[in-house]
């Protein structure tokens, strides 16, 4: 691979302008380290294009010099999938901003690479809107971000994944041409799904430009509420029930040890007087009151110890400040080792119980936090003070969770976090293939090289 | 490619028993020929495996002696896409025809290719759930072509395609080895999206042999309406005005010389005593009744001519009779050109009148018939009595389709029919990344070699 020399940098500057290539390496040291600070790289330079003709143009010259490009949205992401390590160039996305009008007949917006996850939401809501996806970096995570990593998140249970969301997807290949297109048709079964074979992809085939999303109807009524269990099976059983609810929206799973980090950092109180081991967090959304229909439902369950039903939007705010406050009060403590495993939900609270016994034995000294979003069997295992053993532990949980027909990365990707781990879940045939389509993509291999699929195909 | 011979059907036994080699030429011909009569092939077996073993099993013994595989559903499919053009082994999958459990929390199910998609419907029902997609083939379609044709039908609206309720797939490549996995795992961002790019593929790329499903509420209420107007842009705002009910769930479109068709045909009453150019059928679908709702959204609609409330199921089942009997009134007057074109929904209006001038220039003698999801821009044009103009007009059409920002196949797939036409709506880039990506998957081209990407990757 070739290196970004004077060269490169005067042909970034012809094709973006000289304020949009950056080379000061305190400032490319930014776009080269995630939030974290678990992952750091190493780039040359950082190009900002501002349209999809300016990254055609930035590939065509990365291309032809032989460096690599990596793809890069917010960089909020948590396996080090937009961080240049073998070098080269960061493209830089965030200039790609534009939002469309919605169309009142599909609901469907188109949005720049580049737009925030904030900005999308409050574009929709004025158009009396929503969008589905709803995640903590929400002020900073950018759509082509989201579809890069197929993100997850607060309302999967009645949404799904970002994947669902996307109705078609414009992308730059790795020489220059552009592919797909967001042109405002709502529905198209001609060819193999371009859109579809981008999104979770992590920029290794293509530079996604902007993407067509559908809306949902921004709901003006909701029902929140935090149940009290002794143990995570009572709560997936509790999920079972709850489904009855088309208006079931979350169901988030956090327990006894993290919520007394979060009441201490936040100063907060806790959503009971008393202690309880398992915690979920529920809320239904919909046009009418939901509150009775999901207070009759928590009546009938079983293994129920407490309820808290937030009778106004403060209340409503605080019960959701116990589960969303967990990453900075986890943070607070010090940097994380944050793996995000899943299961079948029917396994999930034997599966709990294995992770927890493996982190007292791999990492005694060390404070283990789970939570996640439970109806898809999906934790988000925190652990602060693994130190040198962070690579054991990780090894021993995306095992177990290989073991029980899991997920290594339920809703994360891949990254370089966790390539080493992928045989785990996926078989050689798998892998092959997953070669062959990056070949198909990008022959020479330009777009973020060390990620996903780092070794060529045969 | 190779021809089937004695040596292949002695293979194909061992693989699946003499009783599931088909090679009576009249019980083949049956296979190889489409229910419309428009697309026959020749094959020299037809193939029956019982699973996935004997699946993989028939495409080593193909791969190894050369001879092209076509898969093969309920062969409903309305663009050749299941059809053996060159010869070759038709693998029929109706034997995986297995339904597993539907999981409570996640909703979920595992189906076979081979189940139908009443049976699905009808198991999800007993579950207390519903299958998001319907479609008017519902008894002989199954799960594997709905997927491989991304299948859409009455209510994409809400819903989306079968592309959106596709958790995961189970897939035989060409070479016999499994890829992907249908184990309960409700979200997973490991790698390549496997299941996106097999939706859609028309059988090019993978043999799906089973699905993972989401189900949806089986809800108990419905309000359904048909609505008159003058015109198709009528009835484009009155769906922008009607989204603001969450339930709303179809939105169909039909003309006023289809319903006299239906209405002749079936011997039934229209919806009207009067007569009006456009009709629309909506319904919405709650557990709480929509009636009032719907009603009080109605009332507000601008150019509403007439409006007929179902008051009850049977009343219900009449306002649908006129939108579904449409394809059986059509065929009943000759073997129709069928196609399946789509817009943005803000140019449908023009679209039409547009088809309908080109009909009559370029098919004068023919009987033309629109009907469709309206939501969605999508037209299926119905032509009886085209003969030799038939190609000249799909021509017309399907340029206007393009012209307009639009699909030549909306829902359908573009199996052989559409083929030739690929160029106009897919660019020199797009159809070489498909050629590249058939060549990753099945290198070989021994799955439906004729289908979709004709032409070899260079």
């Amino acid at each position: 691979m070739g290196t970004v020399d004077s060269e490169l940098v005067d042909a970034l500057v012809g094709v973006v302008g000289a304020g949009h290539v950056l080379t000061d390496p305190e400032v490319v040291a930014g776009f080269a380290t995630d939030w974290t600070g678990r992952f750091t790289g190493s780039a040359g330079a950082v190009a900002r294009p501002a349209d999809r003709d300016e990254v055609a143009g930035v590939l065509r010259v990365c291309r032809e010099l032989g460096v690599p490009v990596v793809p890069q949205g917010g960089n909020t992401g948590l396996v080090g999938g937009g961080i240049p390590y073998g070098g080269g160039v960061v493209l830089s996305l965030t200039r790609l901003d534009h939002l469309g009008p919605v169309d009142p007949v599909t609901r469907q917006v188109t949005a720049g690479a580049g737009v925030t996850l904030a900005a999308l939401t409050a574009h929709a809501a004025a158009a009396g809107l929503d969008f589905a996806i709803d995640i903590a970096s929400r002020d900073s995570a950018t759509v082509g971000g989201l579809l890069a990593t197929n993100a997850g998140g607060l309302r999967v249970l009645r949404w799904g994944s970002t994947r669902d969301q996307v109705a078609d997807v414009e992308a730059v290949l790795a020489d220059g041409q552009v592919v797909g297109g967001v042109t405002g048709l709502p529905k198209d079964s001609t060819g193999y799904d371009l859109a579809g074979a981008l999104v979770g992809s992590e920029g290794t085939l293509a530079v996604i430009t902007a993407a067509r999303l559908r809306l949902i109807p921004a709901f003006t009524e909701r029902a929140t509420a935090t149940l009290a269990f002794d143990r995570t099976e009572d709560a997936v059983a509790a999920i079972a029930a709850l489904r009855v609810l088309p208006s079931l929206t979350s169901a988030e799973v956090y327990y006894d040890d993290g919520l007394r980090l979060v009441c201490a950092h936040r100063r907060i109180p806790p959503p009971f007087a008393t202690t309880y081991p398992t915690y979920l967090l529920v809320e239904c959304a919909d046009n009418e009151d939901p509150t009775e229909a999901l207070g009759a439902v928590v009546e009938t369950l079983v293994g129920l110890r407490d309820s808290a039903l937030a009778v106004d939007e403060p209340a409503r705010r605080a019960l959701w400040t116990h589960r969303e406050a967990h990453a900075e009060a986890i943070n607070a403590l010090g940097p994380p080792l944050k793996l995000d495993v899943g299961v079948p939900p029917a396994q999930a609270a034997e599966f709990e119980r294995e992770i927890r016994a493996m982190a007292a034995e791999v990492a005694p000294a060390a404070t283990t936090v789970l939570f996640g979003h439970l109806a898809e069997g999906n934790f988000h295992v925190n652990v602060v003070g693994a130190d040198e053993r962070a690579d054991a532990l990780t090894d021993r949980v995306l095992r177990a969770a290989a073991a029980r027909g899991g997920t290594i990365s339920a809703e994360h990707g891949v990254g370089v976090a966790k390539a080493a781990w992928l045989g785990l879940t996926r078989s050689p045939a798998e892998r092959a293939l997953y070669r062959a389509i990056k070949h198909a993509w990008d022959p020479d291999r330009v777009l973020n090289p060390d990620v996903l699929v780092a070794d060529p195909a045969t």
